[in-house]
């Protein structure tokens, strides 16, 4: 059965090459890396090939601490929890402000924080899903401990103003944090351009494998661990190395900063080619202007199609897509983002998230194209809201 | 060069079969177990089998619950933490009890929360290094919200009385955690026996791989997240399912069960010839009752030998050891559990830890009895403290 894989904002398929450096810390060089005996030391070169591979590719320099963690939810939870304790708890702050649009990483930590007597501003987003620096600039105050706004969004795509956002939490005193799991491998980060505090990725995001992550502290400044422990990663952050994640982590991201050219020309190319197909079709609707948008992510809406009913088909003719985040795809709710952008219920109903990757081809995409449309037509014809215009009739759906 | 691994209780090499079963889902089966297509559920039959070896090993129920988590620290802190929010800050107890022989991860957890205005009480150990249960009835209060004392010490192998620490516990309406990580795959271990709340185990403790653990919650108990975010694990604990690790850690945790009794008799020999051999040097003690540790480990303090020194003979000879936790020896500081029993501060530099596992060899402990006996006697030759009394001459060491 055919298969192709149209789902690479939850997750994507592991680097051959990651693969295979991995491999050897399974089974010839399994020690721990903090032991003193050769099992543990003969793990360091690739420890520290693999951490040179992540502070080129994020723009870090060797003032500043990249702490291995087990994903960026973890990541994320430790800079919200951390500064809580750290400026909040132990100082003078009072609030942190987060997007109405964060991944639940972020917006159920904020949840909780709120439930320790924290104020959380939720930043409202545009028509096309993004936060204005103006409403930074309106929200900020001094009272505020940290600002944490996405790099990309993880079911859009929409690129966020990072380093005029940083500027603006900086000026009002405050910290600031990117989740930057739907940018990294996608378009360029660097950490000294943009002058952020904190910034999150996972691994399985860029071809890494799931289960390994990083945070990345600017100067190294002190932050209140989440794992508090033995003397893993200086102390920061405890737990005994992984290993062959770590490796797998480093040729993976060394991969897809090298490749990152692809994304700008071979990803955009067939992932305009999808959206132009799609919206060839009467009643569809795409989040966002794509210039501005990561370049390998389609949110679309189509009119009278549930989004569930289309990944059933699409799931039939062997290809993966969502309705949006994986991370809340259990419940089957109406897509927040088309919520929060103002989407009618109806139509926050109709979501369909496309997204490529380098590994995708030409063929797959024309295959989809073919799929959709045919399931597009298809389920337009048993919908009961889908009312048959004339317009749509010519179109022969 | 010849390699003999004797410091298992820092790490273990990955088993040969969860190697090979985790790696289909590295390959093909790379989708998020979260995302309703195929790529998602195909992963799902796998995650379910391994679940079901969990619960068997440990003896869970179907009311109970085994939330992944990326190893035992991470489990350690979220109960300590969990607790301390549901029970503490929310509720009317203000004290946890712990042993002065924890992991870091609980005893570093515990130094946290006193920050926070936990009262955190300490109790001491015998002279074998284990909690006695009259030591609990005596601190316990009706104040109490958690006691948290290990099932066996990472140091000495020595195993701890749950079953009657967590009686006291219940009986003075306090909860109870366990950190099973140095017991599970060595010795029996039950949750329903015992009457644990909590238990934490990490996979690289028994073949699994590094970077993976669970948390066991008995009867699903509400318990505030570590891990705030999506609705990965029921909402319990986010982040995108680590599947290829889950997989490789149902195969370790179904064959170590499977292969218990090799603990009782291979292990078992193996490591009392290892140990006779060690004592049958003059000026050698080790701690503990050997019928009351885990099967695999020996520690030993050698008069008159740094433990660094040692593991430095060793590692030429290619036999790994420790001269204690992993997690705390690159500040190459003395043995703690030497000095919570009371050792002193010479014979606490005199550790040495080794930890056998069922894929040790007859031929590999000969050979490392051969190549310690030599290495205490260089540098017993060498050393400033050692004093050659005629006994000591008359064994030619």
């Amino acid at each position: 059965m055919k298969r192709v894989y149209l789902d690479n904002n939850a997750t994507t398929m592991l680097d051959p090459e990651a693969y295979e450096a991995m491999l050897p810390f399974f089974t010839e060089k399994y020690g721990n890396a903090n032991s003193l005996h050769r099992f543990g030391s003969e793990t360091h070169p690739a420890i520290a090939n693999a951490m040179d591979a992540i502070y080129a590719a994020i723009g870090a320099r060797d003032a500043d601490d990249v702490i291995i963690t087990s994903c960026a939810t973890e990541s994320n939870n430790w800079v919200l929890k951390g500064v809580y304790v750290d400026k909040i708890l132990h100082g003078d702050k009072k609030r942190i402000i987060i997007s109405s649009v964060e991944h639940p990483a972020i917006g159920a930590s904020a949840k909780f924080l709120e439930s320790l007597g924290v104020e959380v501003t939720r930043l409202p987003v545009n028509s096309e899903g993004v936060v204005e620096v103006s409403s930074l600039i309106d929200a900020m105050g001094d009272d505020v401990a940290l600002v944490s706004i996405m790099s990309a969004n993880n079911e859009t795509g929409m690129i966020f103003p990072i380093k005029e956002l940083a500027a603006v939490a900086h000026e009002g005193g405050a910290l600031f944090h990117t989740d930057a799991v739907q940018a990294l491998g996608k378009i360029p980060v660097n950490v000294a351009e943009t002058n952020v505090d904190f910034l999150s990725f996972s691994a399985h995001k860029f071809h890494g494998p799931k289960g390994i992550g990083a945070l990345f502290i600017k100067d190294s400044m002190p932050l209140t661990p989440l794992f508090h422990g033995g003397e893993h990663m200086g102390g920061r952050r405890s737990g005994t190395l992984n290993v062959p994640y770590i490796v797998a982590m480093g040729k993976a991201i060394e991969n897809s900063t090298k490749m990152l050219f692809a994304e700008d020309t071979h990803v955009r190319r067939l992932r305009d080619k999808l959206e132009d197909a799609l919206l060839a079709l009467p009643d569809v609707y795409v989040v966002g202007d794509r210039a501005k948008r990561v370049p390998n992510t389609i949110l679309a809406s189509i009119k009278g199609v549930e989004g569930e009913a289309m990944l059933w088909d699409l799931n039939q003719a062997g290809i993966a897509a969502s309705t949006g985040s994986a991370c809340a795809s259990v419940t089957l709710e109406s897509n927040p983002i088309l919520e929060a952008i103002g989407a009618d219920k109806e139509l926050a109903h109709t979501a369909l998230r496309l997204s490529l990757s380098r590994f995708n081809t030409e063929e797959e995409i024309d295959y989809a194209i073919d799929k959709i449309t045919s399931a597009v037509k298809r389920l337009r014809s048993i919908s009961s809201s889908y009312s048959y215009a004339p317009a749509n009739h010519k179109s022969g759906l």
